[in-house]
């Protein structure tokens, strides 16, 4: 996901320095013009703004509270503008402790695979201080098709992205069980895809819908294991808001049914195996 | 629904006979040069195919097998098309009824409000005998924009439009509980739907998303109370495949909760007010 | 469960005539002094009270509205005591039918297995019109160790029986569950049996828990595709009633998981069997 | 539930120093002979062991590694036995923790109301190195009607104690579902509770479904807030061992709608209100 964001920086005339743990990666985007830095820290020095887009919480704690983090280096009134798919609780950890800094924080989530990130499609969800957002704006219009500002506490923009993926998470466990009653009954799943695609007309519909009933869960958009965090970030969400998600519930059920049955690594589109199995497919 | 049906048969140069239990509903379709007809079986009086579009099974039971009905009145040869949502058992039930009297039976339900029904915009889907669907085919082209030959058993027609109405269900519980959480974590629900509608890109999330965030399940596309028998109705089809369905049971849950809030005659988007209740809102 | 039954109406020094559609089930029987008769309506000739006890409505319906049934059978005045667990509707249908004849009517399911039913261990619960429950009370005093009346409508005895089943089925689920996560963390399921026992000290939890810790499915008590009717049943009292459960329909999701694999005929205990293979066990 | 355990401790004659945050619940324990401390830190001075008896992993924490706390001042060889329900997580960690200071570690959660407590009925499951289990099993004696070893791993008594609460939550649950629907089928809930009584013949069902039949969840034996977090802790173990719960989902579900109709601070056996209300009741 990075290495799109930086390029699509980078084409719109910022000034970049990235860093990754494993130094081949970021190493192709020098020749895009950017400076190739040798710590989390060591991005920070000259930048008026930091992006980080990582795994999950810990990743970013590591990076920020870490030895050579940003916390420690980035410059007073500069803005940390945190991508990944984090916790609430972490949000607001790094909302005070920036701020404790002297430093800016946004949560900036995106929705939209790799391809997405390359081709400057993502969906950009901005919240927290609006003058900082209004300053970083180009950035998100440097890398995303539209933004969209949530609310002025960073973690709502986290809430809304993790809501955002349960959605998507529901429409492939909706797709799982009516598949597998279909097959069941002597029914194409490819039939019932194109009835599908003719009523709802989304195309994520139709790409995942086809990822399943064609059972083809490789090359991996989005792993198993990160979807089943993202579900529990969801409940945990949920949970703080004293808001019951009963389908949220269902789908952790049936990732962690995923997880004892080897498929961590495989796209979370194959959850759609669950149901089969349930159905003795 | 019916009416806009009748009228699109007449447009295309059929000869169409109509019968409703009150007669003012049919009697309109007279101007547009339908012949009036006093029961199913009057309806059937010189008929090559006769359609039904009816509320439920009990509906469909005592409109084909009660006095003056389709069963004892279509001649030989002549298809019986029933395009209301009703069980696999009822369908197999009148497959084989209708086989023992020399007559055809296809099940072809519908996909779309009565606004789609009037501007031949529904989606058809069609199971039953190759060469019955082939004759009749011109009546589906009359009346939808698409149509969708799922299987040689009819019962087979019946339950994909059950899997597709789950389908919507789905997308409306997914709503609803997104929806509540962010309520309850300051997002407003529309700056969620704006997002959504980005991403999905879906004229059915578009418009399901939008009386979900206005609040507005009034006027009725279609009552929540058929939503719970169309829901009962693929757990009992899930059933008889032995296939489970986790999401049509949280969705069956749902609605019994809408019901036992006097729900029943609202819009089935007002499925989210569970969720927004079970929050507190 | 109809021959321990009988044999304790005998003991009690009542004159009993048995029917069943398999006549070497019934014939045993006579040696303990019962008229074997031919036919349901056999069974009624000068009878005060006929019991039923069956396996499902369609076996109920068909001795009561079968030929030589009991409907067309029994003396005005005289109770039909059906015992089996059967749907409301069933049991709302019964109630009309016999009325219109002038006879009798009352639910009364019983809870206990076969090995209760020989020791008299039954529990009764009736429900009906008052005196007709006295009248018949005797019967109840002879073949269980408890009476309990929970209504004057005849159906309220047969969805206090569903819920009763339901409790059961509960204590499974919870179980599988339990059991499932503790073997996948190393846990004894014996070592948590004798925990679950020195805490509720059940002699049901003792039992099942008991089978499901050997993994020892039969002999078979009580049927799998028996206890998927009776949640069936519980989840159209529950709709019904306007009151959802989520806890039933989970069981029923996991029982028809059991079905898809083969489960039908094995202990309803075998339920725990779900939770294991989910947990890829 | 420590003031209990404490007086028994010194009833079987052992030397005993208390701490707690509010010096006045610990203080009527020096009646007994208990010697009062001053910090979780001066009541490991010349102790073999010391127990913990907390609400929730940040306490423990705290007690632990906070200043003047636990890990700093016990004595080499002596043995921290922890009794609270904490997660596995954090079991392993004072596992570990403890072992690089070459203290003992244990975790020895109770099942028990605080009346259990005191009059020394708690049931002990103690996990972790066996010699060490041993050596201070006559600490479980003074304190427990019985003892149960569950592996060599402390986090798997606390593994076990999250499954056995979960138990009890199943059995709340389920009360709740069938005590709603048979409201309002007519049935009163004391006439079903006493069926269940001669079925299960359980204290645990007797106790508990009384509360609920009763509708009286006060006095609070066990907060439904701490009754949630058990509930998570249940899942988060369930999901460490790849083990899916739905029961725990629709539990946690429930309890997170009791959270957000301000029900926090009622004993959990409120949960059962929340089928209620689902129910319109």
């Amino acid at each position: 996901m990075g290495a799109g964001m930086a390029r699509n920086l980078l084409a719109a005339g910022h000034d970049v320095a990235v860093y990754n743990r494993s130094r081949d990666k970021a190493e192709p985007l020098t020749k895009d013009g950017a400076r190739l830095a040798d710590s989390p820290g060591d991005v920070c020095r000259g930048a008026e703004a930091v992006l980080t887009m990582l795994a999950d919480d810990a990743a970013v704690e590591q990076v920020v509270f870490g030895e050579r983090g940003i916390a420690s280096s980035l410059a007073q009134s500069a803005i940390h503008i945190s991508c990944s798919t984090i916790s609430t609780a972490l949000a607001r950890k790094l909302t005070s402790e920036h701020a404790t800094r002297g430093q800016g924080y946004l949560s900036v989530p995106v929705f939209g695979r790799p391809e997405a990130a390359e081709s400057k499609k993502l969906l950009v969800v901005a919240a927290g201080n609006a003058e900082w957002i209004e300053r970083c704006n180009p950035l998100f219009e440097a890398m995303g098709r539209q933004t969209f500002i949530v609310g002025a506490e960073p973690w709502q923009a986290n809430a809304t992205k993790v809501c955002g993926n349960f959605m998507i998470a529901s429409m492939l466990e909706a797709f799982a069980e009516a598949f597998a009653t279909l097959r069941k009954a002597g029914v194409a799943p490819h039939s019932f895809l194109e009835i599908m695609n003719a009523l709802f007309a989304s195309p994520v519909y139709a790409g995942y819908g086809r990822l399943i009933a064609d059972g083809k869960f490789e090359p991996v958009g989005f792993a198993l294991r990160l979807g089943l965090k993202d579900v529990r970030l969801a409940l945990q969400t949920a949970e703080e808001c004293s808001a019951p998600m009963p389908f949220a519930s269902v789908i952790h059920d049936q990732l962690v049914n995923a997880m004892a049955h080897g498929q961590a690594e495989q796209d979370w589109a194959s959850l759609a195996k669950v149901a089969a199995r349930n159905a003795g497919l």
